[in-house]
Parts: C-alpha cells; structure tokens; sequence
C-alpha cells in the first residue's frame, strides 16, 4: 500500500436547528471535489457496537439511567467508534466528518444535566488519552431560534399545555450553549464558533473558511 | 417506617469451581436464621438495566469488544445495579451477598489481561467514589484444582488439540489469583483470604467466622 498521510478528525457540533447535516454534506461534497476521501459518521453511534450501545441510550423510559450510568454508556460507545471506525479510516487517509462528539457529552451532561465537569474531563482521559479533533465547528445559534425552526411544519395545537416544559427546555438549551462557548473560549486553537443565524451560504462560506484556514487546504 | 440500621455489604470473589455460589447460599441461611434480612445478587448484572448490558458482554463474538469498552460497560453495569438495587437494599437494612463485584474487573480485566491498574482505581472513583464492600471473600483455590472441578464431568475427549488453550488459560488464572491476593494484601481490614480447597464444611466454617469477628453478628 502506498504510504499515505494521516486524514483530519473534523467534528461538527450545535444544539437543535442548527444545520449541522447539511453543513456536513455540503463541506463533504468540498473536500471530495479537492479529491480527499471522506468518511461520514455520527454519535452516538458510528460502529456497529456502538450502535448497539445508543439503542440502550435511545429506548425505554426517561430517567431509565442516571447521570453517570449514561456518561459511562456514551463514552463506551465513543470508544468502540475510535476504536473501529474513526482510527482505521484516519490511518488510510481518510478525513472523518463526525455530527457530535465529546464536546456533546461536556455540553449536555455537564452543562446541561450538571454533571461535575472535572469528572467526564477525567474519563475522557482514561478512555481517549489525548484523542482530540483536528478541528470543531461548533454551529452556534440562539436557542429559542434552532427549536423553532424544528419545531417548524410540527402540530401547534397542544402549546398551552407545554409551556413549562417549553421553558425548561429552553433553560436547559441556554446551559448548552454557554458550555459550547466556554469550550470554545478555553481550546481557540481547535474549536472555531460559527453563526449558525446566517443564511445558509454564509453559514457554508464560514464552514470552508475555517477548514482552508486551519488544516491548510484547498476548497 | 421504623428507623433501620443500615445493612452490611459483603462480596464473594474467586475463581472458578471455588464454590461461591454454594457457600453464598449456606451463609445466607445462617444469616436468614439470625433474623437478618438478605439480598442476594451476582455480577456483570444484578438490576434490569445492568442485567441489558450484561447481555452486550456475554453475547457475540470474543473480541467484540477493546479492553477498555469493556471496562466501560462493566462499570455502567455496576453503577446501574449499585444506584438501583444495592444502595436501596443496604438504606433499607438488609444485608446484601454479592457473587463478584469491582475486585473481580481489577483481577480479570487488570492482572488477567494486563489492563493499566491505576485506570481500573481512576474509573472506579469516578464512578463509585468511596463505596467498597464492607467485607469480601475471596474463596482462593489453586487455578489448576478450580478448573478440573469445573470440568469434572466434562468430555475429556478433545483434550489433545486443546493443550495450548488450557495452559494459556491456567496461566490467566494464575494472574487473576495473583491479583486477588494483591488485592487482600494490600487491604487486610476489608479483604479475608478463605482456603477453598478445604472440605465444604470447614471453608463454610471460615466464611462464618470471617463474618461473625469482621461484622459484629451472631451466626
């Protein structure tokens, strides 16, 4: 086999709404066009075993695990994808595009649910080492703006039942995006903040900018 | 409800053919027959949701699964099965006899196949924090003697062409047994080192005592 160079670990993260899929095809078909070969995964999720493991996060009654049980469930997942997925496909060149990462689990374990933050920082450690993305696209947006573009085409027939929980959500929301941001403050290098409030070709423009301008390539 | 004192936590470790099984069903009548109320459970499982992630460690090809995932998912199994089983059953007064717990992942995982210790010690904090048995006992017996009383009664038929695999597993034996005894070295006031290779009665007779001079009761 001819000796190739590693490929980029690209992340992509945000809350809801915020056009991370489409931003992923779009940069895809980019960086296919400038001949790098790219693979595509999500989490949780991405390898067979770790999808068997997002059926037990995904299904059943909510509150069926508690906090840690569910960290401890991710980051097995999250194992098994470097494991068998993202590594391989790294080491023969390819650039690996992922929706979600551990910048995920920090902000919605830890900022959201008020996980101990000190805590999944050192299981990371244990599980990962010091296994980071070549770059992370954080697709940042106002929260009340993405769950309303979700929430666009969807039934407003029951709203005035679900304010409350409309409220917390949007609480819960703003935590996220606050530990986006703290992330994205205390790691500049890796992570870069993009508007995700602009029309979709300047979201697209912000996209290609950010990876031409940090991992050195042609767009 | 009545104000209860808090129940003992006790664990039974060792290899196979130690008798555990047999020997947490003897004590639990002693115990039973001095009015205490018992839980009994056993290891990877115990709760619902433990006893699902069981099912993703027991099933499948070997090698299904990294060392370190497969930490991972024991652990999620433990703290699932402590939160929801285990705590509850100790708050409420009754006295809980587990079949395996941690010391079995840091001998199998750690000193059988060689996985970093001082991750093992990390995770467990991570996960569990201080909690520990009040009592385990590892039912010690050489591997050798373990492992023909498991196979008493097993074809002896295909031996020849599975040497090398018994000797390589004696050997994993021979350093999970290491482990245990490096795990009651190193905590003497936790841990009790039972002679398994004893007649039935006189180890039953070891487990009593360990339990009447360590826990306070009456048997």
């Amino acid at each position: 086999m001819p000796d190739r160079a590693r490929g980029r670990f690209i992340t992509f993260e945000g809350g809801e709404g915020a056009g991370k899929s489409t931003q992923i095809r779009k940069l895809s078909a980019s960086l296919e066009a400038a001949g790098i070969e790219v693979c595509l995964t999500r989490e949780p999720g991405g390898s067979p075993g770790a999808e068997q493991i997002r059926e037990l996060l995904v299904t059943g009654e909510t509150g069926r695990w508690d906090a840690i049980t569910e960290l401890l469930l991710l980051y097995a997942a999250r194992r098994d994808h470097v494991q068998r997925l993202i590594e391989p496909a790294l080491a023969r060149g390819c650039w690996v595009l992922c929706d979600r990462f551990a910048d995920s689990t920090m902000a919605y374990q830890g900022y959201g649910h008020g996980l101990d933050l000190q805590k999944i920082t050192d299981l990371h450690r244990i599980v990962l080492g010091e296994l980071k993305p070549d770059l992370t696209l954080v697709l940042d947006l106002a929260p009340e703006t993405g769950l309303a573009r979700t929430r666009a085409g969807e039934e407003a027939a029951r709203r005035g039942g679900e304010d409350r929980f409309e409220r917390m959500e949007l609480a819960f929301h703003e935590r996220m995006r606050e530990g986006f941001h703290a992330i994205a403050s205390s790691e500049p290098d890796r992570v870069v903040l993009i508007d995700a409030g602009k029309p979709l070709e300047k979201v697209q423009d912000a996209v290609a900018t950010a990876v031409r301008e940090r991992l050195k390539v042609r767009l």
